[in-house]
């Protein structure tokens, strides 16, 4: 390695800064491989671990928006210096934010939050994807939407949440008009860091992403953008003044958004001018960080799941899979979105207000059962179903529990519920045609559960790969960051040459496997009947259950 | 009072001996208006609380008879001294146990228990209700049965029981051949405490109770008795052999068994020859002493909770209501057995399988939520349903859960779940012509369960009164020996004399009937679904069960 000297050296590095609920976190990698060199953490410094609370209203959740800032400051300059290398040999940098968490700015495009007016005004700061106060107004947009026959919730399955951008802003506009009527515009979080990065020096030129317009913000060309001036007016005037203010058009992750504010360079050391990629939300570029390309679903798992992959442009409509929008994972391919609303919430729940044992405990005693040991069936629908039945006043069931039933069984059921949801969803993406040749899972739950791993496998009957790297979202930024540069000349190169999955790899298992595909059969009867209206015939489920329970034991 | 003695006491008592699973009691009554006036207990000394289990056989539960003799012999004279009364004025003596409970008895009527050849086997034992040894036996009674097309099985729902009399001495035949070969008859502890009583000189000699015969030997009139020859031979040729030792006919308790046997009536301070009655099962006196009469429902509520009324001759098969005997409960009057098979088993499991608090905690808790607040529904079936589906292989549900459900939620649905089991009973009896004016609740959770009995009364509209005597049972039985006495004309004459209800009435409340009716209506879409072969359309149940929810805590 001394000798490395004498050769030029062609090593070329990317920067990506991954901005999550609690922390931001910076990770520096070599475009050639992907492999990671320096990473730092910094958490943020506001409120609760960086969220702003109400202790009158638990559906607040705000974020100072100095905090992203500070973060940069702070965790950059250290993953650089653990990286050891020549900051001069970074070409790129590329951002992912947690979504949809829009913040009202001004002309200048500065965040209200920093506007001496509205100090520690938390209707001025970053409404949190998870803040929940505008639950009335996300009803009024769908109510409003279907009484006119408006297409705009038809990429969102057809139920508008409170979590996104235009309930948000209606909210404030009702709740805090003197912020509302301060601001200029609104910006989500993944577009208002990389127009501070690059020093945008007025709101109409932020560039915005796709990614959060697409999914959040229903804009989609084929309506021409965002909902009309009509519509919006018809939920307040101020909405409908408020549109032409906004943006008409959107740009990929991965596109050049500007070049690194000489300011911000010398601060934390790196070149000025540095290629800023256009921002994206952070399960995206998670997937993009664990591999995804045609043909792999990448499975982001955690206390929910979202499940990405990409099609062709001639992608279909999957009924029932919410959000399908052009480009929001990689550019020029159609981004396909599913997911389980509740999944380590659900194993959380379990454990937190049921039982009396740690997730260890029970997932050791539940490692000793066989499929179909437990002579339990659940659905995980404790947090409504997301996809294929796009139902949120769905609940959760649990079926077959003797007086013997523990909570090993019930926990193991849950986790097998969540498996027979992710197999509805990977076989309803199938059957309109987007085939799925492997399924790479990451986050909190692939890493640290094995028997959730193994039986996901087994139930779906596919190898369950790991995503290689443990920071897959930072690791998905700097990949657009490194597209951004020009180091790749596209994301799916990039992807290919940056990213991988671990040796480990979770294989179906022959009798657990047909154990599971008698269970499933009776997970569809339940899902059939509880989540439509078909006429369905139970009366063999308990039965059929004691049936596989008793045979489970048999040959054990 | 003191000049009371001036005036010559008329008073008569009775006596009531009830040996029970783990203890037995007795108590002296004053048979004019059922006063309780002394009461012992003296707990079996034999094995753990009286029973003898095996370490290698979960299913094994025996009881030495020695208890039996020894607790009388330790119980009567200390409730007799209580009462400070003249033994004299005792009048007559009632006996009830647990069943089916029977033993092997020699030519003599001496339980082999008693045989220095079978010193400490558990085979020459009595075979407590809860041995379920026999489990093969079982099934193997209710395959011939099926397969011959007999209707031995059609009083008790179709479905032989490893508890009951055929099935275990089957099994003893098979385990313990030496034992079977010794014994001359099989004698239930109902019939063989009063034979010892009385001093019965031989076993063909012993008066068989119709309560545990009907209930549990399949013994009808209609098909000439206990089940043929030639059917018991095809089990084993030596039950057939056995049959015709056994009896060919029955009596009523409240007939006189015979006189108390000179040496144990001076042994306890009782008269000799003090009219003994005819024994009777624990839960059919138990109804007897809690003022069971035409049109009153008992429901005796513990572990499991059965369901006693009388009605007249005319009573018809009604379907799914399984023991409907003549005589077992009032001579004369069709006795109505029903059963739900797990109430105070299923909240049990809750605490100590599930939860993490106890159960006052839990009603607590449970107490604060309105009806339909908790938004779940539960099927109380994880030890099957006794009435009125007679399924043993039908195992529990929950519906409703979401994130924020609790432990309090999940106690309080389960309660309810069984109020809408014994609504399901109370409709199915009513269907069929016979009335229920009042229901009457008696056991452990009557009066411990204020929550309980409220949702009974809510979910059934009905008030829920509550049994006057603590120890109905013991009552019962004296109520049996003053009518054997003759101290009264009928049961029914002593029942309406010597039991009542206390003050404490438990009455529905309208509003929480009104949501309840509701819940029952989605209780009864499950039952149905999971209970029957009929095709339903069940996609309404979770939105109707928010839809209460949310109703219900509006309304708050």
């Amino acid at each position: 390695m001394k000798f490395g000297i004498l050769v030029p050296s062609m090593s070329q590095y990317a920067l990506g800064v991954d901005y999550g609920t609690n922390s931001v976190r910076a990770l520096v990698v070599d475009v050639s491989d992907g492999s990671e060199l320096g990473t730092a953490v910094a958490e943020y410094s506001t409120g609760d671990q960086g969220v702003l609370t109400d202790p009158n209203d638990p559906n607040l959740a705000r974020q100072d928006p100095r905090d992203y800032l500070k973060g940069f400051f702070e965790c950059v300059p250290v993953a650089l210096k653990e990286a050891g290398i020549d900051p001069g040999q970074i070409v790129g940098l590329g951002v992912d934010t947690t979504g949809s968490t829009p913040m009202p700015v001004d002309q200048r495009g500065v965040p209200l939050a920093f506007d001496e007016r509205f100090q520690g005004n938390p209707d001025a700061m970053a409404w949190l994807w998870k803040d929940h106060t505008a639950h009335a107004e996300a009803a009024e947009i769908t109510e409003l939407a279907n009484a006119r026959g408006e297409p705009y919730t038809s990429k969102c399955g057809g139920t508008y949440s409170s979590e996104w951008f235009w309930s948000k802003i209606l909210h404030c506009a009702r709740v805090a008009p003197e912020v509302f009527a301060a601001a200029d515009s609104w910006v989500e979080a993944q577009d208002c860091i990389p127009a501070w990065l690059c020093g945008v020096p007025d709101a109409r030129s932020i560039l915005r992403g796709v990614c959060a317009a697409g999914h959040k913000a229903m804009f989609h060309e084929s309506w021409g953008g965002l909902p009309s001036v009509d519509f919006l007016s018809a939920l307040d005037p101020r909405l409908g003044d408020l549109r032409d203010r906004l943006y008409s058009a959107t740009r990929v992750a991965g596109d050049r958004a500007g070049g690194l504010d000489a300011e911000i360079a010398s601060k934390v050391g790196l070149p000025s001018g540095l290629a800023v990629s256009v921002g994206a939300m952070d399960a995206h570029l998670g997937a993009v960080g664990s591999g995804v390309k045609p043909g792999t679903l990448v499975k982001i798992m955690g206390t929910s799941t979202c499940d990405i992959m990409v099609g062709d442009e001639s992608t279909p409509d999957i009924p029932g899979v919410c959000g399908i929008v052009p480009g929001s994972v990689i550019p020029g391919m159609m981004g396909i979105e599913a997911g389980q609303s509740a999944v380590g919430d659900l194993f959380n729940w379990c454990v937190g207000k049921l039982e009396t044992k740690g997730h260890q405990e029970l997932a050791d005693e539940a490692s000793q059962l066989l499929p179909g040991e437990s002579g339990l069936l659940a659905l995980d629908w404790n947090n409504g179903n997301r996809t294929v039945l796009v139902d949120p006043l769905l609940t959760g069931l649990l079926v077959g529990q003797t007086l013997h039933t523990t909570e090993a069984h019930i926990y193991r059921a849950l986790i097998e519920a969540t498996a027979f949801g992710a197999r509805k969803i990977i076989e309803r993406i199938e059957e309109f045609g987007v085939t799925i040749d492997e399924v790479v899972v990451c986050g909190g739950i692939a890493e640290k559960s094995p028997l959730t791993m193994q039986i996901y496998a087994d139930v779906c009957g596919r190898p369950m790969k790991l995503s290689r790297s443990g920071q897959t979202c930072a690791l998905g930024a700097a990949i657009m960051g490194s597209v951004a540069g020009g180091a790749h000349g596209s994301v799916l190169q990039a992807v290919g040459a940056m990213t991988g999955a671990k040796d480990t790899v979770y294989a179906p298992e022959g009798r657990a496997r047909a154990t599971y595909d008698r269970l499933y059969g009776l997970y569809t009867q339940l899902h059939d009947a509880f989540g439509t209206n078909r006429e369905l015939r139970l009366g063999g489920v308990m039965k059929e259950l004691i049936k596989v329970r008793d045979e489970s034991r048999k040959g054990a």
